[in-house]
Parts: structure tokens; sequence; C-alpha cells
């Protein structure tokens, strides 16, 4: 271990834990002046982080990244206007801090409140997109969490250029700069200290990432991790699914966008109904160009339809192909998803609401949804503002994370001299 | 490691995982039935459970085990009784599965309920208590999750029969064996395996026990832990603070039961009322038999004070001895708390609104109290049912860890055909 590297991150620890304090009685009118003085350093400073952007960009080609990634990493006009206005979204939202999750009375006239305070300091490894910079910080600083970020080596400049804006941000509001941190290396031990080398200092981990990542978290951590695995959702179309709402869904749910967590992977159609619901659906997929591994009942409905294998009902393609599987109903894609599914987000298109219950009740996802598109699996469409990810974990936090989800609470009891009997 | 440990441990984990689907689909009124004919099996099997009770404690006093620890591990029919009737107490709790913690409806229709769910197996390692063989096991239930339990060697022959008790009442509610299952073996060997090796099977690891056993779990566990360290818990009198009440809480905070972790460990008084409180409340410490251990000011009070060490402020007694300090106010009472209290339980004693809603802010402790005694940091004080411990931890859970902590959730989302724009 780098020594030079442990002092330096152990300094970004004690800044964060220092900052965690402020931050944690700092009012919503200080933290949301800091974001929307962070939106304006955004737009202000939107040349700088397009130049920097740009240096990164020529490295990544240089280093031969996919399309896919480069992707990712650019920023635009619009992209960073998108950044600016997401820091205003997050104004809009109520601050969860100081909020009563729950009270009662006890007979002994104790007055008991469940509060909801900031989970403390949190540290974030991502990867790629620049713009997770600006978000994730914000939902930090809005729940009132200190944050220490650390991005990929690939969008290092851009990252710094964003943070600066952030900072810019702190410092108006008056709050300190160890609020949000950039870790400024691209060392790769940098991420093993703040797994398990910094616990007294992190809290919680958030990885958000491809599947590597994800993996060293889960492996090295040693404080919690709200982990955020790949949506491998599914689609059953139901014997008693209306056809045009079938393909309406499947459609948007595969193709609306490819690459999220909440696109459809697999789609399973009830034996029961192939005559009347296979053969459209499959149609409608190939025509819109998406490639179709089916097994042998759906191979003869067209023979663009590949074969499908194994490995394919486990597969997050994040791109337009789909595994398409024929299954004896309700139960049975029950059990295809239970055996093959990533636990994060499934749909029954059915106008039968008794086998809509069963299969809500029993398909074990963060979502599950009955009669809409996968796709609706995001923070914001479920109306919780931002988010940091979709959480595959069940403790915690599962589902869409956003500010809420990043608290923890505390007990408040009010007496006038009770003792315990 | 241990071929055939691994294998018994993961057959465990098989026998676990597959209850734990059933039981998440349990009702309420099967799950009551097996805890009420749990009950009933450990009344009508009090003279099985007491005579291998007879035998662990034997064994206990031939390995010369401390008298706490003794006392810790003896049942008798009292004790016996109140097993019982702490599994019909749970009958009595509401049912936290597939109730709706929050429900919402989106301007596009869609309609959002957030459903509480099991977190699915459980890992519980506990000491001495065999008693909580029953609680743990009833609240597992209770939750829906399966459990998989782990005593302590000491009450390897109580656990056996209290265990048996809990098994008679699943096999007559028809539910599987592994919804609650002992860990047949006290090879240390096993508890590691639940730690780091089972993690395919383990969703959340509860250990409930002494500092060593925190240590390890902490150190080891690659899964969630709740965990549960110790009870630091202060009193600040203020100088607003009533001195009858605050004489009243104090003894009772530290002294109506010595061993619970929401004992009172440390006193602060305000200097500012040292004239008119601080001999009062030493006095009534010492005249109950407690010994107390003061800074200077303290020792000047009574000559039976003994002087306090760095050390004191740290330690948790579990016993007649208090530390007492004297602070310069509600600032250094809170500053004295951040630095040496352990985030359980800590009260303050005030008459002034004011002073106790900075206190009750700043504190960042599980549970804050205004005028009310520590001893009530227990979850069926606060009117949550019995609890399987007190969270120290930030996570999931804080404070009284009750069924309805026990729960994760799930997104259940209601359409029309809706897709994503």
């Amino acid at each position: 271990m780098n020594g030079d590297l442990s002092d330096l991150m152990h300094r970004l620890g004690q800044a964060a834990l220092a900052a965690s304090d402020a931050l944690s009685l700092a009012d919503t009118a200080t933290k949301d002046r800091a974001l929307r003085e962070a939106a304006a350093a955004i737009r202000t400073g939107k040349a700088d982080i397009l130049a920097a952007n740009a240096q990164d960009l020529a490295h990544a080609r240089e280093r031969q990244l996919t399309a896919a990634l480069l992707d990712r990493l650019e920023l635009n006009d619009k992209r960073v206007e998108a950044m600016a206005k997401g820091l205003e979204d997050i104004v809009g939202l109520e601050d969860p801090i100081g909020t009563v999750a729950a009270q009662w009375t006890r007979p002994n006239g104790l007055a008991i409140l469940r509060v909801r305070v900031p989970l403390g300091v949190i540290g974030i490894i991502y990867e790629s997109r620049p713009n997770v910079t600006a978000d994730a910080g914000a939902l930090c600083l809005k729940s009132g969490n200190a944050v220490i970020l650390r991005g990929g080596s690939e969008s290092e400049r851009s990252n710094r250029a964003i943070h600066a804006c952030l900072v810019a941000g702190l410092s108006a509001a008056g709050l300190p700069e160890g609020c949000i941190q950039l870790v400024p290396t691209t060392d790769r031990e940098a991420v093993g200290l703040m797994l398990s080398g910094m616990t007294e200092f992190i809290d919680v981990i958030v990885p958000r990432g491809g599947k590597s990542l994800v993996a060293r978290v889960q492996q090295e951590a040693r404080v919690p991790v709200i982990g955020h695995l790949e949506g491998n959702c599914h689609v059953y179309v139901d014997r008693d699914a209306d056809l045009a709402m079938a393909r309406s869904i499947v459609l948007n749910a595969k193709l609306r966008r490819t690459g999220i967590c909440g696109a459809a992977e697999t789609l399973l159609v009830d034996r029961a109904c192939i005559a009347t619901h296979l053969a459209p659906l499959i149609k409608d997929l190939l025509e819109a160009g998406c490639e179709v591994r089916g097994d042998d009942t759906v191979r003869g409905v067209d023979e663009r339809v590949r074969a499908a294998t194994e490995a394919d009902w486990f597969t997050e393609y994040l791109d337009a192909i789909i595994a398409v599987r024929v299954v004896a109903g309700v139960d049975a894609a029950i059990a295809h998803i239970a055996h093959y599914g990533s636990a994060h987000t499934d749909c029954i298109v059915t106008a039968n609401g008794a086998t809509a219950a069963r299969f809500l009740q029993r398909v074990d996802s963060a979502i599950v949804l009955h009669n809409a598109s996968t796709q609706f699996a995001d923070g914001g469409e479920f109306g919780m503002g931002a988010e940091i990810g979709i959480s595959t974990d069940r403790f915690h936090a599962r589902g869409p994370v956003g500010v809420e989800q990043l608290t923890s609470y505390k007990y408040v009891v009010r007496g006038s001299g009770q003792v315990r009997a």
C-alpha cells in the first residue's frame, strides 16, 4: 500500500466526517442555495467542462474504447444543460432530513418520533458517465450526507471540471468543501481504501458501474453497500393479455432505450395464447430492428429468429436483442423469473386480476408491474425525483434510491420525568 | 475447512431458502398458529427444557463460568413461562408482511405501492441466554423470514430443547421445519461459514452477544449485518433540570437494571447547577449501592467517590458503577457524548425546551430522550412488541429491531397499458 495515497484518502475521510457534522445540521435553504449556485456555475463553466470532456474523449479514442463507452462519456451543450437542470430539480425535492417518518404516544405519556437523519458519509464509485458527478453529489448534499466521489479514469478531466462547479456552489452557500469531494487520483488502490480501509469515515458505499466493479465492491467492502446489480427484466404476456396492449408494452419495454437497467431482456409468452399473440409480438420486434432469440416454438414463427441458448435466459443484453420463450402459464413464468431473473423489474400483461395478483405477489423483484412497461423502473418516473440508481439489494433500500433512501433515522422521545417500572 | 461441516451448513442453507419461499407466502393465521402451538409445546415440554438446562448449568459450573453468565443461562419455571408468553405476545403483533408502507398515483395513472416483504433468510448468532432461541425464532417467523440460529455452546442442550418446541409448532401449522433451524454443532467454524461461506443462502446476520462476537462478525461478515454494539448511555442533567426529576431519572437509568444496554453508564452534570444538583445526585447513587467514579469536582462532594480515568468515559459497565463528570453546559455535554458515546441512547433532563431541542437534534444516537429514563430503550417499551435487539447501525434498522425492521419492501406498480415516452 502506498503511504502517500493512504494519507491522502484519510485526509479526505476526515474532511468528509467534519463536513458531515455541519451538513447534518444545515437547513434546507442553505443546501438548496448550494445546489442553485452549482447549477449556475455549470452553466457559466460550460466551455471549461466541454474542453475537459474533449480531452477525455480524445484520450478514450486513443485507448480505443467502444462506441457505447464513448457515448456515455461524451458531453455536449444539451447534456451540460441537463446536468444544471438536474441540480435545480433536486432543489425542488422535499428535504427528507428532520421530517417525522412516524410518531406515536405510549400509554405512559412518552411521545416517540422517528425522525429522518443523514446516513453520514457516502462513498460513490462510478464509471464513464461524468454527469454522475453532479447527480450523485447533489443527491447526497440534499439528503445531508457528505460524499466522496471516485469516478473512472476515462472521465477524470470532465469529473474535475464538474466537481469544481459543485465546490463553487458549496462555497457560495457557506458549506464546507468537504461536503462533496472528488478523489484526486485515478490510482486503483484508492477504490480498495474506500471499500475496506476507511471504515471509520465511510458509512455506505454505492457502486455505479459494470459487473466487475460491482463484484469487486461486494467482495471487498467492509462497510454497507447499496448494490446495483444488473437488470435482467422480463415481460410475461399472459393468456388473458389484450394483444394491442401487449404489443405496445413489449416494444416499449425492449426498445425505447435498450441501454438502461429497466429495459426488458426476456419475453415470456403463455402457451395458451401463442396462436393469437406470439406472431404479432415477434414480428413487431423484428420489424423494429430487434434481434430475437427464441425457443423452438418461437423459431417456428419467423425464420429470422435465432436459437436461444441457456445462457440467453440469464443475459442482460442492454442492446436491441431479446430472448423469447413460451411458458405454460403464469406459474411457469414466475418459476422462470425466479431462476433466471435478477430481481430487478418484471412485468405481467394480463386482463385477469387474479393472475396479475399472483404474479405481483410471487415474483420477488424490487419492482413488479402489471400492464405497464418495465422502462418505468426509474426514480423520476416513480415521482421520487432524481435517483442514484436502482437497488437490487433487499437491505435498507430496494428499487429506486432517491434522497429518502439515502437517510437513516433516529428516535426522539419526549417525556415528563417518566422512569421505567 | 471441515468438508462435513460445510456440507451440513449448506444443507441448512438450502432448507432455509426453500422454507423462506414458502414462508414469504404464508398467511398470518398460519404463522400465528405455529407460534401458539410452539408456546403450548414449551409449556408441556417444560420438564424437558429444565432438565436440559440443568445439564448446561452443571457443565457451565464445571467450566467455572461467572455468576453473571450462570444467571443468564439459567431457566426456571418463571422464565420458561415467560418464553411461552413471549411467543403469544408475538402472535398479537401486527403481521408486517404484505402491508402497504406507502402508496401514490402518478400523473400518467400508474398506481405505485411500496409493500413490505420479508428479508429472506436471517442468521442469528447469540450467546448464553437460551430464551433468544424462542424470541428470535418467533420474531423471524412472524416477519416471514426463515432463520438459522447459532447459539452458544454453554446453552447447547437448552437451545435444542427449546428449538424442538418451535419445530413442533411449525409442524402443527404445516410449515416446513426449515423455517427455524438450529445449527446442530458447536463447532466454531460454523459461525465462520454463516458469516462468509453461505452468502447465497443468508441475507442478513444478527449478532447478539459480547464485544468479541460483534467484532468478529463485523470483521468477517460478507452479508449485511444488523449490529448491536454496546450501549454507553448518558444522562445529562442541565442547569434547568428539575432536581427531583433528575434524581428520579438518574437512579432509574443507572440502577433499575444495570445489565441491559439501555442502562446509563455516565452522568454529566451542568457546571451551572452543581451547587444545587450535584451532591443530591451523587449521594442518591452512593446510598443505593452504586460505585461512583468522578472528576475532581465530583470527588469533592463525597469521599466515597473514586477518581475516574479517561477509560471510564468509554466504559459500558453493565454493573452498579457510574462515571460522573461536570461539563460546561449542553454543548459540552453534546461534545462529550459525541467523543465517548456509542450512539445508542442518551438523555437530557431539563425544563428548557430550547436546550432540549438542541440536545435532541445534535446528539447523534439511535435514541435520544428528554426527561425520561434511558431504560426505556426497548422495543416493548416503544410499543413495537418484542425486539431482536437495539441496532446501533445507521443502515436499514436503527434502534429497537422488531418485526417491521426485519422486513424489506418491493414496489407493486399497476397500470392500464402505460408505456414510457
